[in-house]
């Protein structure tokens, strides 16, 4: 990996190149995504079934478009019992992670008769979004679907793409029934994410899309946004490691790697003050990459997004990490939970030598879809939050309204809005007239 | 306002034509604010000082687009007293809800070695449009900004287009600098947008923008979401009433109105089991429409967007406010409170014959900036949530690690991701091999 001092020049052009991978700026795709989008909203399940049949070369239609309970049942089978287990109990501690989250209504009375509150209700309706392909990360599936679930969502709607031979992998499958799917419909790509927008025969509308899928899913999400909510639009991975003398250079380089597999623009960036140990990093990387099975991804992404960065001093390098607001950030420090207190934008936060960032990507609890490219200066991870709404509630009294209905009044006529002021001057017209 | 009966063919044509506001259906001028938007980001200050000449024949530049001390000062002199002691009380009001919808970072660790938790961050700066015109809005002013001041933004920079004078609306100004923000720039339109997502040499680039605004607004907001975050994007305003034969129709219709006379587009909506009332309503109605200053607007609104929709039981009236998901929904009944408990979607629910509309406009405290156009479904109103992010915490001692780090190789290799699974199993190959 390249050494790099930072200083402004180098951050700004490292800012720069992270930004390119922003899914905001392949908008050369942003009308056949609009097309697909209008078509589906108009012809319904026949444009669904036509997408598929051209995209994924499967034959779908209003017949097995949704998946039975014999296909749970036999895609359970298929599945590693290892692999089961492990998944259950990982699910586990997902859930208990979540649970935390749980927000609550209140409410809070006064005795001149007013009460004014906050009240929480799930999404009636999700969407979870989930790519097909080869490789099934199941693990992505549990992260989306269990907080909708703790939320108390009454429909979680699963879509996936089908196979040639119109099956869906067993492994997402199976992963989507233990975390509390209610039902998996086969389509995929941007016709999927239109058919949750605005509904069809087959497929019921959803409230709120979440779930990773290629540039035609983000700009396809993009499109309906507003019609229903939508998570953040996610960017390629990324790790950001702060790193002191004391870290050990053969796990921070590890751990580096370990996003970098994830495809070609994922980022791996090693900051630290300590010249020394950036070089032992860069020696066990280049071991590494040679060494593990996706070598060739690896390479080509530490090559364009891969990154040590020398600092002057730790608090430039804090300064630093504040500015990239990575996705996944190590503190393997001295003091990494003092460290920590610094740290004002990153999606999670991994601390000491032994919380590696792949123990948050499965296993923890805590979710493992988090805002890139810089979004964490303002958005969560995906959470319980993102499947609930609330709903301001307002009751005064007639003696509480009668107490300020004058400042009311005048207010309302402040802005011209006579008809406002009228709404309240009407309730006490007979008895001050 | 006509009198139609509750069915599900009216009910879908009345959710037909509501929808028809939504300001996502106006992509004729979605490319005039892409064209703007990428304008300001490439030519920055000379784009805004060029567009501000364009559309508000404004002479402004870096000299004197920031509001000046002395202008704050001159703008306050100007404000009528008794309007400046009515905003000071309502501005308590509405801090003092606010102050309770504040969010706390959680940690929980357990005795096996393990820190889990939610770090909760205000975002650094926040931005906030005010649109200008001779109608000034201050109500809107505290409402946008005390949410992001509770929440602890550093910086709250406001924009807002000046008029041809290159002044900016006193009442806006002195509300906002009450409110706490803390610069204001003359720009409006999706100029204003482009300039608060991407910076120039004058304005500051934010992490989110919110406020009301016009077509041009609504939609450069949307071309700039994901660079930064937005409030949901507002449509015109709607109330919903939903009454039985213990109503006031006078209290009701004045209530309808009060809504109706914002814009054009504006809707209001009684649903009530009660023939009688809905008569009585209609008149009442019609003689304020007359009577009232905005009465062209209220009745060009009524014609287009106002129902009197009679149900054959309270129950099909719940559904039906359901369906609407209503921005604002006055609930007028016997049992008011025990009704509130069927509604899953409103953004704000006022709750008897006292609790009119415009007290939550003006005066209670909780935010009027609510999800409009069927978005309650899934948008909430603004909030300190809106000025906050979260990053999860994660913490694992060796020996935690150690105990379940085979659990973690295998979903890593299950998924093929070999990196992830290396960098647990470097922690342990010493004591392993």
């Amino acid at each position: 990996m390249r050494i790099v001092p930072l200083d402004e020049a180098s951050k700004q052009n490292i800012l720069a190149d992270l930004l390119k991978r922003d899914p905001n700026q392949y908008s050369a795709y942003a009308d056949t995504v609009q097309e697909i989008v209008d078509t589906v909203k108009k012809d319904r399940d026949k444009a669904v079934f036509q997408y598929t049949k051209q995209f994924d070369k499967a034959d779908i239609d209003a017949a097995n478009i949704r998946v039975t309970e014999q296909e749970i049942e036999e895609a359970r089978k298929e599945v590693n019992p290892e692999l089961l287990a492990v998944m259950k109990k990982s699910m586990k501690n997902i859930r208990e992670f979540h649970e935390k989250q749980r927000q609550y209504s209140w409410f809070d009375s006064k005795p001149n008769g007013t009460i004014l509150g906050q009240k929480v209700t799930a999404l009636e309706r999700a969407g979870v979004y989930v790519p097909g392909g080869k490789a099934a990360y199941p693990s992505s599936v549990l992260m989306n679907i269990i907080p909708a679930e703790v939320a108390g969502v009454n429909r979680i709607v699963m879509v996936t793409p089908p196979g040639r031979d119109g099956k869906v992998n067993p492994v997402t499958l199976t992963a989507a029934y233990l975390a509390g799917v209610t039902e998996v419909y086969k389509v995929g790509g941007a016709q999927a994410i239109a058919a949750l927008a605005f509904g069809t025969e087959s497929i019921p509308r959803v409230d709120k899309i979440v779930g990773p899928g290629n540039i035609f899913v983000a700009l396809a999400k993009k499109a309906v946004y507003g019609h229903v909510s939508i998570d953040s639009i996610a960017g390629p991975s990324e790790i950001l490691v702060l790193a002191d003398e004391s870290a050990n250079p053969r796990f921070v380089a590890a751990d580096l790697l370990s996003q970098a597999e994830h495809d070609e623009l994922a980022s791996a960036i090693l900051v630290t003050a300590s010249r020394e140990l950036a070089e032992k990093v860069s020696l066990e990387a280049e071991a590494f990459a040679n060494e593990l099975s996706r070598s060739e991804i690896i390479k080509k992404s530490l090559d364009h997004y891969g990154y040590i960065l020398v600092a002057d001093s730790m608090e430039e390098a804090i300064a630093a990490v504040n500015e990239i607001a990575p996705e996944h950030l190590e503190i393997v420090t001295k003091n990494p939970f003092e460290d920590m207190t610094k740290i004002r934008h990153a999606g999670a936060i991994f601390i000491g030598e032994y919380s590696s960032e792949p123990l948050g990507d499965y296993f923890a609890g805590p979710n493992h879809v988090l805002p890139t490219n810089g979004t964490a200066r303002f958005f969560s991870p995906l959470s319980v939050d993102d499947f609930i709404k609330k709903s301001s509630i307002v009751f005064y009294s007639k003696e509480a309204l009668k107490e300020v209905h004058k400042d009311i009044e005048a207010f309302a006529n402040a802005e011209y809005l006579t008809a406002h002021a009228n709404s309240v001057k009407v309730r006490f017209e007979k008895e001050e007239s």
